[in-house]
């Protein structure tokens, strides 16, 4: 099976202004495709900006808006998936959340956030219901979270025990919590034994300053790509091969006994 | 409430000789206590040694045997709890325990591992089914895992819904695992929230190779202390106000949502 070539967007686009992250964005997938990627991943609320307050439920949009239109022309005109992140607006409810668009311009996932993080974010949104959201995608099956979800271990177990092979993190992680990105990603990709990339915004915005440190980690627990703290598109390649032979040898998975974990649910 | 000074032995001990390995923890004991450490704690099968291969069944001794007494002498003498790792015989079953002895010499904790390693420690011990296992200490709530326990973040969490303060794992950690001593460890002590100390063997042993690296971790996710790989004490402090501090700012028990985990049980 090919691997999945994969570029990490990374970038914060401009704050509250739609047509100019749809722009951004289509650069990135023009570069991207050009580089031989078949996914891009951009960060939490890309769409948007994260620090956009009050004007959540204004630029909240439909999973099938028009936003959603013009990231599946992108998708489609240059032939490559999308991740995208946005506050989605159902009804009177708007969810933090992120939508997988297949290269063909149709929506393949989404997923609503389910662990909501800090004042901003619980006023903001309602939490999703539904932990594991999957797509297939270049043979490989690739699960959603977004940014506060990953700490959590519970969740991203729950994707490796629904088969998710790669799980794409959008994020907006902020000062102090570097610590995350450096260290725990890795640690949840060697532990559930998955792809993992988690992919941030950068610099401040309003009253947050996110730190960047984009990654994709393997299952062996190997940080096989790190961005800095700009701007950037950093590029890493997940390897059905080297995941199935992580698995063979890792028996992590095997070696669970899920009777001694009734008290976490 | 005052800090709790802890020693870690990072020893392999002679493999087999139980009278030369009480003679280690009494002298580490002796050094401990000077030094002002309410705690020591040694490797998983410290009394022993790990690789003993078909000796695990002469080896195995009661809870409450020979060497349970001694190093009963040891604490009581030297006037501070000690942990140790040992084969432990129950009729006909054998069990990988550690075994937390207080400063008057009584057993205040035993615990079986509830997840065994490879090939040697499943066909050598029953596993245990108690998955928390918990003492006071110092004002404390001690918890014990032993190795590859601490590897499945569900251990490490069904201890912090418990209200373990300070988790101590006794380890035989080998090469090539050592992304275990460095990145995982400190990962579990944040996520979950408590104190993590971690203590290995060192050096090779029949065939396997230990790669000490031995640490204490908060639950901010710093490393307060790191060995080395050789043979050595190492000592760290463990800070109630810094565990009541860190509980205070970081939300992750209280934003947790078992409702979403049933898949893991």
């Amino acid at each position: 099976m090919p691997q999945l070539r994969t570029a990490l967007l990374q970038s914060s686009g401009r704050l509250g202004d739609v047509a100019e992250n749809l722009k951004v964005l289509e650069q990135a997938a023009e570069r991207a495709a050009g580089a031989g990627a078949g996914l891009l991943i951009s960060p939490e609320m890309f769409l948007t900006g994260y620090a956009i307050g009050e004007d959540v439920p204004r630029l909240a949009e439909a999973s099938d808006g028009m936003s959603a239109r013009a990231i599946g022309e992108i998708a489609r005109r240059h032939g490559i998936a999308v991740l995208y992140g946005y506050p989605e607006r159902d009804g009177e409810a708007v969810y933090n959340s992120a939508q997988l668009i297949g290269p063909d311009g149709a929506s393949l996932a989404n997923y609503r956030k389910t662990h909501l993080f800090g004042c901003f974010e619980q006023d903001s949104f309602v939490p999703g219901d539904v932990p594991v959201v999957q797509a297939e995608l270049g043979g490989l099956t690739v699960g959603i979270l977004i940014c506060y979800d990953v700490e959590f271990p519970e969740n991203v177990r729950a994707h490796a025990l629904a088969g998710t092979d790669f799980l794409v993190v959008p994020t907006a992680q902020m000062h102090p919590f570097q610590f995350v990105a450096e260290q725990l990603v890795p640690v949840r990709a060697f532990e559930s034994q998955m792809y993992v990339a988690y992919v941030n915004r950068t610099g401040p915005e309003g009253e947050f300053e996110f730190v960047g440190l984009s990654c994709l980690a393997s299952p062996d627990g190997v940080t096989r790509t790190r961005a800095g703290r700009g701007e950037e598109i950093v590029f890493g390649e997940v390897d059905p091969e080297l995941l199935a032979a992580s698995r063979e040898n890792n028996p992590y998975l095997r070696d669970r006994r899920p009777g001694l974990y009734a008290s976490l649910v």
